[in-house]
């Protein structure tokens, strides 16, 4: 037995006869009993997730893996194109812009909702959360900060994700503190605004983890999980039909070069 | 329409009041209808799994997920110390060392077997498969290369996980080609070369995989995507107990320095 | 012409016969004409340096190169274990652990010190520029943050690359607003406080590059351009002796694997 | 004193007082004194250069800083879209395509040249050197594979670094057995093939290198140093006239999507 504290981990271990995972044998109690989802929920939860947790981390996964050519599969994919024989580059380019402007919005609204929670305090009353409420969103709005979890550039009226993550959370018995929170944020930035903005999929995902109980500062993390999953299948449409090097060509060809004057 | 041929895509779209995935609609064909596992084949295969497919590839990404505190941990836990506020950074930093040493065992299994059936052709019997695998095997050892999928520094003897893919691909109906064959290959190495070298976890995944029919480039990828999931165990854990921090101090105590002496 | 205005660059241009870079000709008017760290100051700038100024900013980026087996050198050393063929993986995963913890410091200083000055005002007298240095470090104190640029926890009392970035500005004249400003930063810092926390050579660094006129917003960039140099270092070295495998096997033997309790 | 022969270094060391690279104190012998281009030489050849070799190796740098808007420069600034806080994961981005399309060619030509000069031996004479050009380009030829450093998809004449680079390399007394031999391999290939191409900047850069004693496994990374001053530059404008968002805006727009049909 080592004396090294540090040097503790309680995630996995392995031995010339088996190979264990957060307590559990991996070829016999975690291979062809959990999902990958449920591997997920218990390495970040440290404990087995219930089906109806389960079926919500699930929704909210499939909801994060893709939208679409976002720069940051942009970025995986150009990234291929130059070093096609090392896959984990093009990946691992893909994941490096998920950041404050893409999907860190998952962490930000967790952590805005957090903060809230906290200044009420634990036994709050409607009314006092909402107090709560007011005074955050009005700071935010008072700064020029957004509110985090509201509004998306293309789903400007109504974001498909969230009411689908209210509906799964309900009709499981989820829906916890932060997805509550967070319409009770959207009503009072409408009023405080008169803007209608909706909650957006990163934004309801955000919610829906933290009622789950992951930690605000692994949220980005998860949600890069889920565009794994998003990358593999750009990947896989770049081995087949490239869009990078195209891409490129045009940029090269369209763009104006436009230097600055050497000074004399 | 554009006529980009290029700029086509089949993976995501997304419009004011929907987003697709593989031509489904996200909030009401995939959220809550499908599992992430489900959605992964979906996105690399372009099309939806059997029960049994899912199960398959739900236990290969559970088997892949974790194997303790390996180099490419250390590098995600270390890109943490330093940069905690980019939790991208360090599961990104985790990713690129999957390489030629570490996961691209999965890749390289798939390879070698793909070209062993391909250079056996089509309608290869059982004898002239084993002869393509012969004369593959021999020539890896003739050039002192390791054949990839057999032996484990750690599990000398057998690895856990084989059996356990193999058991669950018979139950399910998917011992494929690949999978079949890595089988013959390690018969084949231990006659040749008198040494009883278990095939090895990556290598099962890898003929697993090929034979759902996930294409051996993406391989790496799809190991990528199962670590991910490892790494953010880890980070939850380095964000409670540090290993980065005291790991680095103690290799900067114990290191010592012996530099190139300046020429005279 | 294109009329994308957002196409417009001014950083590099190449047809049939001829390749630009800052509107100078790389063969004719670059190579041999202009140190790499010339070249360096003219991306950043958009204008060459002195010669004084390209004095500065080699010895500040000598400066920044290497510290040792630091966390982002170890994950570097790691990320080559797994994946030797991908150098650029490797060096990818040694940059990014320069967060805050680490490299950001150069940025931090930069951007501490433009805050000051800006509050100060820009006819700010002596004593209007202490005053307004004083708030912002009893601001720092009072709240529990660091004074960026101050402390070491390897340089306690003097940080050898402090002096000497001083003296050299002061020999080419280039002793500018930030360098002076962090020095009286140091001073009113020690009188709030009672702690004497020398300048290290991150927060030297970042005040030199501001007086040198790069932003902010770039610094830990700079920081990164030393770094890789000494990275360069390293993967020289783990190729010729492997730091990396042994320290995981160290780690591997030494640690105790400490689980979760399954839940009853 | 340790004895883990393994966690010798020779690259770095500090202690309270001072810091040393290669065996030199930094700040007395390093800063101020040497430049940032002799210091990178120093950390990978061991020993400091000749100001003729200074001069080839910053010429080499700065040939390869940039060249437009290339696929990794895409990569850098579309991660910074997303991640703007994290400079770092940009940049990473970058160097993450730097593989076999792209700056590979700097290494692998000198592991081509490395190649005929040992299968050549030592004591080749001209002729014998020529036999063993002509095996390997043939070779390749025959494999259908390409020659690496010849050839380029815009300079398809003339590259206008490669006449600098044996300039500066002839000046100053530094043409060696790489860039001799890699103008005999142009030759040779024109011979063959009927076609006539030129000796491209990687190709030369690679050549250039090896003659300066740098090992070919090591300068896929010389390339990216040089390519991180590159990405400053290009962040530097992204900055301040965005590219990523725009031309994510207009892929998006442009793209059609075409998925694949859902199965019956």
């Amino acid at each position: 037995m080592s004396d090294d504290a540090w040097l503790r981990t309680g995630i996995g271990d392995a031995d010339a006869d088996s190979i264990s995972l957060m307590g559990r044998d991996v070829a016999t109690e975690l291979m062809g009993e959990v999902t990958f989802t449920e591997l997920a929920f218990l390495l970040v939860r440290r404990r087995m997730p219930s089906a109806q947790e389960a079926r919500l981390l699930d929704a909210v996964l499939v909801s994060l893996a893709d939208h679409g050519l976002t720069p940051t599969v942009l970025a995986a994919r150009m990234t291929y194109t130059g070093a096609p024989e090392s896959i984990q580059g093009a990946i691992a380019a893909g994941l490096l812009g998920a950041g404050s402007v893409f999907l860190g919005v998952v962490e930000d609204t967790a952590r805005f909702l957090e903060r809230v929670l906290r200044e009420a305090g634990d036994r709050a009353s409607e009314s006092e959360l909402r107090a709560a409420t007011e005074r955050a969103v009005a700071e935010a709005v008072a700064e020029g900060r957004r509110v985090p979890g509201l509004g998306h550039p293309i789903h400007k009226v109504r974001d498909p994700r969230t009411p689908r993550v209210y509906a799964i959370a309900e009709e499981t018995g989820q829906v916890g503190a932060h997805l509550r929170l967070l319409q009770v944020v959207a009503a009072v930035h409408r009023e405080q605004t008169r803007r209608e903005l909706p909650i957006n999929g990163a934004g309801v995902a955000g919610a829906a983890l933290a009622d789950l109980g992951f930690p605000a500062a692994l949220l980005r993390g998860v949600a890069l999980l889920a565009r794994t999953a998003g990358l593999l299948g750009h990947l896989a449409e770049e081995m087949e039909q490239p869009l990078g090097m195209p891409l490129y060509r045009e940029v090269d060809e369209r763009a104006t070069y436009d230097p600055p004057k050497p000074e004399g």
